[in-house]
């Protein structure tokens, strides 16, 4: 198709003449190509005469037709002219009138995408947006890093062609080797490569267990407080959460029910989390003898076990009979970085097919490189050694913020000894947590309410604080200014 | 606590004596350590009086020290002696008593667990390796990557400490303001960067949609043939499939129902998967606007329209109207890797807030790295050259196919030459596509049973191949191959 003509051009004029002029002809020019005016292929005027025609300068025709060439909307051939780009998809024509246009309402949402929106709306104005802020609970210390050693398995690994096809759904086999030998040792957790499924982060772990153990509305014991992620994905399936007591050594045991119809636990039993207590052995056997009991699954959610220190961890639930109703879950996002997204779940023999089943119609298969890089960074011994260094960097974070808290908090805040490993969980006496969460955002401080990891009452408050990827005068700063906060408010 | 002997020791002599000896004693000590009777920290006997008092070798005794040594089960102290490891877990006591050893059963599955399960033991047998076999539909030429363009950047991006922490779970912005300009000029898609979630591969995509859209037993209307995937991720939700009929260019739309219940529609009208019909100008037209009067939600998955060799792609349904019902997927899978795992999803405004709080349930944020490489990738132009390379590479390869075919299979398989973009689909008269798959696959080469995409009947029989990762001779053998395995099971 070849038009002779582009005559409906009406610029408007200002004081910034030329940029006014080459913008609105760029802008009239798109139009007309993306309403199908101009369909793809078809022969623009020389710019000569589009200049003449329409009484601006050949200039601003022809930077106009570079801006749009670049874009790809046009093409030139040489001797031929300009063209709109005979590749641009066929512009169907978008009518005015059909029954699409008429309606103001988009189709609906199912129950658990309607209380979702319900629930943004609510807490919208509590948003803070989630920014690696100082003292945000949960990331490591990326200067810490071994930059050098990840980056050499990583050119190891990139130019791998078998690492860019589909491979095998449950995760890269190295790199479950190489789990179970870590697991053995560090966890006592017992099983073999063949029960390792890995996922995108401990929330896909998670989330799977919800889809493969949940029906609606089934009963899920849920720590409280307790890790809030976990809660969310136990309500994709719209259960019924209802509260475990934390004492100062995690659950309270003695406080489970007699008679429950509950399908699940989820538990940190390790370092329970946020406030850090540690289930000792004979609480762990009388745990696990009850979900035997009452027919419950107990989710192990081993979520920093490395970085506690109260003592050596106490050895996995899963791994204290060689068949318990455990899934056990662990991720790299604390002991590695976040940004990795490498989690993995150890699942009971016979259910290692149906969870990578599901997994698959979940999201397909993990990335491969990363797990190849994991896989070596195990294997070669560079992870325990990581391990060691953060573990003494962290232990001397801590000692310092033991201090600063003595220091300027002593009757302001009461500090959870037993949360410490990457973060440190505080009681403060304040009249909303969260308040007081936005405000030290304001200053550049994260942290998260206590309150907010409780889904029932009673509930304490308080903050957590993230202290692994701070700085020390990024803590002291912060505990000063955290200490004026909490005397402001309380005028 | 120390410990002055070892003295139940009872190893089996055998033919091989040294070996048996150390072996044993290997696995006699791991033993003891693994049930607690060694507990971390216990001083072991010094190897010359185990020798002498167990009437073995001390180099056997030193050799299963080292062993265990540097698997970590004991450490040695200069001058102090062979410990087991202080550092290991506290191994709890293992009971031969107690309610988890009585029992025999796990406690029980979801529904959807359970007819996952079912399902899994019904086609075992039918099970075969997805290896990267010749001919495996869905893989990309690996050997065209342009490895050297994606490794720089790749470099650039590596030490970023930016890319290691939380960023937005709704994806990397940089990448999304990629995205949304190349959507618009390839695609026709209407969006900014905030209606654009990126998702762990279309799976998730076609996941969220599932459980925001459906309730328990919601209808999907689902093209059949189809995308097998598609139907898993609505099934996790347990809704009830109804079937769309598929002609030579896609969807049928008169046949379309007056009245439905359904709640959301699943479609390829681009390039339609398996067969490979493309939705004309007028009829999606008329889908928007069924959908529309009806109240149904469109997914339009936009999986290779990159590839398909019959004109140039029409524009999306998505970009027909300012504000369509529609949620439009894609995926790098196809274009770059399958290992990459991204995928991207564009949402109406009103629902990005809840598609990215669902995302962040499901599995928290994806992985940073790989998406500021394809960041970089797309906005450097590098995107647009690849694609453009591999559509003649393609091509050429689609040329070779058809002549193969038409030359071997003449009078045995009906080629579908809609289908062509990077597979081809035959159908074969044959009594079992099944198992020609699994005997195609013995001989090498990979390929999906056509009856397998539909989930009603009537159903269609043959062959898909994808031939974008095959080379000449690989082609050549392969559908060499394939006359004679029908030919075989015709006699």
């Amino acid at each position: 198709m070849e038009i002779n003509t582009l005559n409906d051009f009406n610029p408007v004029l200002s004081a910034k003449k030329e940029q006014t002029l080459q913008f609105q002809f760029n802008q009239y020019l798109l139009k007309k190509i993306e309403n199908g005016s101009l369909p793809p292929g078809t022969k623009l005027p020389p710019s000569r005469l589009i200049a003449l025609d329409l009484g601006i300068s050949r200039n601003t025709v022809t930077h106009v037709f570079d801006q749009l060439k670049a874009e790809g909307y046009l093409t030139s051939k040489k001797g031929s002219g300009i063209f709109i780009n005979p590749a641009l998809p066929m512009i169907t024509e978008r009518l005015l009138k059909g029954a699409w246009a008429a309606k103001t309402q988009l189709p609906g949402l199912s129950t658990y995408g309607k209380n979702l929106k319900e629930a943004s709306l609510e807490s919208s104005h509590l948003i803070i947006d989630k920014k690696n802020l100082p003292f945000t609970p949960g990331v490591p210390d990326h200067r810490a890093f071994p930059e050098k050693i990840w980056t050499r398995i990583q050119r190891r690994h990139t130019d791998r062609n078998a690492l860019k096809g589909y491979d095998n759904s449950q995760g890269y086999l190295p790199l479950r080797k190489a789990l179970t030998d870590y697991l053995r040792l560090s966890r006592g957790v017992i099983c073999n490569e063949d029960q390792i499924i890995i996922t995108q982060g401990a929330q896909q772990a998670i989330t799977l267990c919800a889809l493969l153990l949940l029906d609606q509305k089934d009963v899920v014991l849920m720590e409280n407080p307790g890790y809030t992620n976990a809660r969310h994905a136990f309500l994709t399936k719209q259960a019924e959460l209802q509260p475990l007591e934390i004492s100062t050594n995690g659950i309270n045991v003695e406080s489970l029910p007699d008679r429950t119809n509950a399908k699940l636990m989820y538990t940190t039993p390790t370092h329970q989390y946020p406030l850090g207590g540690i289930l000792s052995a004979s609480q762990r056997l009388k745990l696990l003898d009850w979900a035997a009991t009452h027919n419950v699954w107990i989710i192990e959610d081993d979520y920093d076990s490395e970085f506690h220190f109260h003592g050596k961890p106490l050895a996995s639930i899963q791994g204290m009979a060689k068949r318990t109703p455990v899934i056990y879950i662990g991720s790299f996002s604390k002991t590695l970085y976040p940004a990795l997204r490498i989690g993995y779940m150890v699942v009971p023999k016979e259910l290692t097919g149906t969870f990578t089943e599901a997994k698959t119609h979940l999201s397909g298969e993990s990335p491969l490189l990363p797990q190849a890089i994991v896989a070596d960074f195990i294997s070669e011994g560079h992870f325990i050694r990581h391990l060691r260094k953060m573990r003494l960097l962290y232990q001397e974070k801590w000692d310092h913020m033991q201090f600063l808290v003595k220091q300027n908090l002593a009757s302001l805040a009461t500090p959870i000894a037993e949360s410490a490993g990457m973060h440190l969980a505080l009681r403060i006496d304040t009249k909303s947590d969260v308040h007081l969460q936005t405000a030290f955002a304001k200053l550049g401080f994260g942290s998260t309410a206590l309150s907010s990891y409780y889904f029932e009452p009673p509930v304490e408050k308080g903050l957590v604080l993230g202290f692994a990827c701070t700085h020390y005068q990024e803590r002291e700063s912060g505990i000063v200014a955290l200490r004026k906060l909490i005397l402001n408010k309380n005028l």
